[in-house]
């Protein structure tokens, strides 16, 4: 195995870090180790009083990085005759996103500090943190009176889940957080800072990715939102804007020499290039080998479907689609970011609350299995996290119509199941009808790999092949591929990240195909979803119904003040 | 305890024989036997393959009959001193209805003849029993084009769970069965000819209750529907009109007396008055003391809502509410019936096949009691097992809106019992709508005993307080009032059900009050429920909701051909 280069791929995702080492020349994954996280409940710190927070310790993340890095080259050493760390060329890093959290001035992370160690506020505010929905609704409201070009890149709201929203309300409920932060940063910057020894706020590489997807980074108007809009959500916002960035960059560029003290600890060689960071489902997104025409979709907690376009194409403003950024998935293209806010999360939360003993995910999906479709009677919608796209409102519930005093456990679990192809369906149908053509859909992530069912169901229902990425870890796969590219033809890796998804990318031989009369009963089915869609979503402005979730939120909120 | 009178009760439940033995000068319960069906499942007979099915064996009635009376008269000798079966004077009969069977020229059951012991369509056609849902909706049409009348006293619509829908649904499915019978009885038809020795068709005295509420029998038009009318269902069901009965009674007069060879059986005393029959919510309605203004609710798997006004008022037909007929209750009034089709059944089916091992009634109810009006954020319909008012529709299916990744078993379990409350609220308001004022609620039925959350939801939801009937068997002790009437004030029982009422029922002690601030969430619940209501009830013409259960079911019924 003499000659053979490597790059090391760098997954953070909400519950381990993922370290995989690829060969470069052909993808080939030759060791893979992985690092859960030990604090809070699987990596993720809650409150009990507060359903919406979620944290996370960058102390978890450095202890993670050195843990699953070391255990992934012991293993090479073991499993690849002559492997030596010196034959990896490149580092790549993806990590969870928006995952914001804040520096003090030298670049430590607040939450490391001893004043701040306890501090739920100072550690990193996970993607998953449904805290600021209400700074969320005021940087919308502020948006569409002063700004409204920024929410056309944006789906048309912006997130509680994004960016300035938690820092924002950090602001709010933490002043003193706020204050003691110079500056805050993205996991997928402050991840790469620490490889490269660059953590100070004003040098660290900031990603384009997380930038133009959950900060309303662009181009046009010059990055960042301008200090005027900050300040208007608040005069120290508008202060924090310097103490940000100017610039943000692709992930196929270096951001820096890995540090000779964190070589040392890792073992591995010092200076060799570490790729800028980005967002877990865009480097997902690569590794399964995403090109325009392709749309991505990464099937796991949540779903993220991802698409690209020529940066040299006029591309348009897809309302309800959640983020379009330049350069935010493959450098010279546009990236498009949407997805479902809940799809196995809900299948957990089925069988974890309401499945009778015995009945687990195997066991439930092979009773489903048989049912035909429609032969349920059931509908639901697939809103139990809220709906972020096409209707981008967290605040939606779920629904489901149909029970008889006969309805199983397996009927209602397929109808989840089918209510989260409707909402793909959704999605792929927004993108089509704004001249995004689909040619093919590319399946990924943990769902995608072991559930036959769901894939036949979407295959059935989107009235498409469902294709599945080659790789069980394309997130870890696509960072490798930025680390190869980091890295260059020079060094034994590849010049652009369209030649090494070439090398290094390719699909598992099986395909989800649709059946004919299935797709005929989903195309039924899917109507009616429609109905419930657009009634209870809001969109039909005569239906009443629009009202009924909000309204139930209202009593819910007043009624446990 | 020498010169007490007692009269007889006897309940034929959906699983079951009651007998109980009431004291007539004050309602006390002396004695009381149970004996459970032997055949089906708990005394059902079931299709596996298909839902709609629910018949049983008249077998089961006529050994339930005499075990459960040697049981209680035996208890009786063993408790009170000195009692002697001499000392009872009469006994009253009420049963499960609409539950038609056929019987040949004799007045022998069919399904008890040789031939046809094994044909469930032989048997009794239990009043669940739902095969017949196209039959009901042609009759429906029939009477809609040339007898409009017919439907004002039936809410608007003739149910699937009716006397002529069963039978022409015999006549399709079973015609040798149909050929076989000369004429059909309702069970509480047939148990009073049994005991007096009269199940000959053309002697056997009906009862007003049934033939008022199932059969479109009314003084006005002439006793049952026209020959013409029934000859355009059917021919042959024109011809089955004269074998049927002219003329049907109130429950308040004798069927006749007790056969000798029964009395023998049974160890009564020949000769004493056996009431005319009545069905079982009825006679529950009288047994918990119904009265102008007084609204009887009888909770159980299903619900049923009795009022009465009285014959001289000018009442008029209520949309909605399934039944209106002379005399059905109270002999002298007009009797109003309601009803939700599935109650205790929703609350079972989510136990048995939802709740996670360990949560049963009891546990989830004390859970759900934690919770405060409207904290889940869910709202339910209550329609599982259809609507039967106020929108008659059978074919309508449940819905539950506002689930999210944290919603929790008891939530749901809380939802469903509002969502009963929600239903019981739309006939109440229907009733006052239509100047029937209900100036008090009574309730009685088994899960009216068991649980007083639902009861104090019941109360927050409707605005009203619920008390609750004394006797914990108010159909047998009504069915004992009908027998204490029958027996007459000479023989030691009552001139008049007014004054047997006043003798023998009561309300317990305990009433659940409204609490105002539950109640002003009810009200904001309720709204809300409205809209689901009417919209998925297609009420609101506008809303295309309204065929959304619909298409599922027809979905549903191509999907499985």
């Amino acid at each position: 195995m003499k000659g053979r280069k490597y790059s090391l791929g760098l997954d953070f995702g909400t519950n381990s870090v993922r370290t995989l080492l690829v060969d470069v020349k052909n993808g080939r994954e030759a060791a893979e180790a992985v690092w859960n996280y030990r604090r809070g409940e699987a990596g993720v710190l809650l409150d009990p009083k507060d359903d919406n927070l979620a944290r996370q310790d960058p102390q978890d993340w450095l202890d993670g990085l050195e843990q699953s890095t070391a255990a992934a080259l012991r293993l090479a050493k073991k499993k690849i005759p002559g492997f030596s760390a010196q034959d990896v060329i490149g580092i790549g890093v993806d990590t969870t996103g928006s995952t914001p959290l804040p520096l003090d001035r030298a670049g430590t992370a607040l939450g490391l500090l001893p004043p701040f160690r306890k501090n739920l506020s100072a550690l990193a505010w996970l993607w998953k943190d449904h805290t600021s929905y209400a700074e969320a609704a005021e940087i919308t409201a502020l948006a569409q009176k002063l700004r409204p070009r920024y929410l056309k890149k944006c789906g048309g709201a912006y997130s509680s889940e994004w960016f300035f929203s938690k820092i924002l309300h950090c602001r709010r409920v933490a002043p003193k957080v706020f204050a003691a932060a110079f500056s805050w940063a993205e996991c997928s910057d402050y991840i790469p800072g620490v490889l490269t020894g660059r953590t100070d706020p004003l040098r660290m590489k900031r990603n384009l990715c997380a930038a133009g997807h959950k900060a309303m980074y662009n181009s046009s108007w010059g990055g960042l939102p301008d200090q005027a809009f900050l300040s208007k959500l608040d005069r120290e916002m508008g202060r924090l804007r310097s103490r940000l960035y100017e610039l943000a960059y692709p992930a196929d560029l270096p951001a820096g020499p890995l540090a000779p003290a964190v070589a040392k600890r890792l073992g591995l060689p010092a200076g060799i290039p570490v790729a800028v960071g980005l967002i877990d489902a865009h480097a997902g997104a690569v590794g399964s080998g995403i090109k325009p025409g392709t749309l991505v979709k990464i099937i796991g907690t949540s779903t993220c479907d991802m698409m690209v376009a020529p940066l040299a194409k006029t591309v348009p403003d897809i309302p309800g689609i959640a983020g379009i950024a330049e350069g935010s998935i493959l450098p010279g293209a546009y990236g498009f970011e949407a997805g479902q806010s809940a799809v196995g999360d809900i299948f957990n939360w089925f069988v974890s609350s309401f499945a009778p003993k015995g009945l687990g995910h195997a066991e439930l999906t092979a009773r489903a299995k048989k049912l035909k479709p429609g032969e349920s009677g059931l509908l639901a919608l697939d809103w139990n996290n809220g709906n972020r796209n096409v209707l981008a409102d967290p605040r939606l519930t779920g629904l489901l119509v149909g029970q008889t005093l006969h309805t199983t456990p397996e009927e209602i679990y397929r109808a989840l199941i089918e209510a989260t192809a409707f909402g793909a369906r959704m999605i792929i149908e927004r993108f089509e009808e704004y001249g995004m053509q689909v040619n093919e859909v590319v399946n990924c992530g943990g769902i995608s790999e072991k559930n036959d069912l769901l894939l036949q169901i979407y295959a059935d229902v989107l009235g498409r092949p469902m294709k599945l990425a080659r790789s069980n870890q394309a997130c870890a796969l696509g960072a490798a591929i930025f680390g190869a590219v980091a890295a260059g033809a020079r060094l034994g890796g590849h010049a652009t990240v369209e030649a090494a998804q070439r090398a290094m990318t390719g699909l598992k031989p099986q395909t989800f195909r649709p059946i004919a009369g299935n797709r005929k009963i989903y195309d039924q089915l899917f109507a009616l979803y429609q109905e419930l869609h657009d009634s209870f979503g809001g969109v039909v402005k005569a239906a009443k119904l629009g009202g009924v979730m909000k309204e139930l939120l209202a009593i819910k909120e007043s009624s446990i003040k």
